[in-house]
């Protein structure tokens, strides 16, 4: 159940996880975080805002790379270490949403893999973007 | 119901929000990202890792930065521009995380703030830390 | 899958229902309604509490009431028109709640029934005390 | 992180919390409560009934004047007594319930604040009419 040991990746991988966001997908996520901003769970607020709807938690859809990395690349058994997030644009109920991982570093002496980490809307433009650090698992 | 200007904040202004995580907040918060790492929900494999038993998603905690942000300092109407994050411990079922968010700069020019972004367990330890931009509403 | 008539019922009728409310309960009621109240989901807050401990939402138990109401007796097809809740001690988590509903009024010019509303723990303490008016269904 | 005291609160004091009521609001608070009642849960018996469609649970709203009076007026650490709700009006699917509460009555000597509350729909229709009567922390 092992993810894969800083040999087994090279610079140039990448995974992918896709979902569509639903109305209940913010729902709950406001529910476990505590984040009612009214930006998320109130469309007459929302309808008055720049973006004219609710709009999804940036940090949801930055679950999705989390969860590419912790899952596919290097998958479990990493530890997760740095996360950088650039908020680039809203991502509104029923967009689906794709996270995308790719190896851009390998650091075999401190086993530290650098990963840039981008989400995309249905449209191809890009939601969240940023850059990821892990160390990933050494048993074998 | 808008947050707080970038003239209504001064360099030391602090929030926090501060949940116990329980079992049913890593479960939902796995349902809604798909993060199905077995160290969040595989109490088996997890006995066997370092941490002896499952942790939460760090986005998790994460996700309790945002909330400060979005609903106290700056508070609704705030633009989501930026966020670092550096996960430097577990948190485990039952662990009661508090995030506390402090100025540290403000730039009126661009109308952005930065602040401080923290995550601690009851015991004071630093689990999460990092940095994040907002914009600031402007409307008044 | 319509409830009673008022001519269906009596002075004296009873139903129930009764559920150990779980931490996950709680966790979920918070996250639907927004109520974060520390004293519901910070365990170290609250262990510096009068309970000692995490207490569930009154209003969680109250649905309880509601369940009974709505369900069973007078059942669907009933309008809710009243409830009065006096939250008489508190809920902890594993504690099994037990709503029991009785009539106690039936006005046939009005079509409208009124019953005592109770919840008790698993000791027989009595933890919300009340009373519904409920407009029962004419469907027949 | 505590409340109000009765002396920090005057008679007028208002406080609200808004949310846009989902299909996954009414289903978790289904799930939690196990008030299945068809028609919240069944829109092919709801199609049938006076409101046409699902509506959601009185208590569901009833929820947001506890947050209310939970984390704001008087907020953390008051001791909720009583709670009287007159449900006047149905909740759709979709539409936002503004939950507000106001001090009408303050009572020194027992400790005792008396408050309006209501809930409103997105067109300012008055959906819950009642009034609470909480016993506000007493802890500075």
């Amino acid at each position: 159940m092992n993810g894969k040991t800083i040999e087994e990746m090279k610079v140039g991988d990448v995974a992918e996880f896709a979902k569509t966001v639903s109305e209940s997908d913010i729902y709950q996520y406001a529910g476990v975080t505590g984040d009612f901003n009214p930006a998320h769970i109130n469309e007459a607020y929302a309808a008055n805002t720049f973006f004219k709807t609710r709009i999804a938690h940036g940090m949801l859809s930055a679950g999705f790379i989390s969860n590419v990395l912790g899952n596919q690349l290097p998958g479990p058994g990493a530890v997760y270490i740095r996360q950088n997030l650039n908020f680039l644009a809203p991502v509104r109920i029923g967009d689906t949403i794709k996270a995308v991982v790719e190896v851009i570093d390998l650091d075999k002496d401190k086993n530290r893999v650098t990963l840039k980490t981008q989400c995309f809307n249905q449209d191809g433009t890009v939601v969240i973007g940023g850059e990821a650090a892990l160390s990933p698992t050494k048993k074998r």
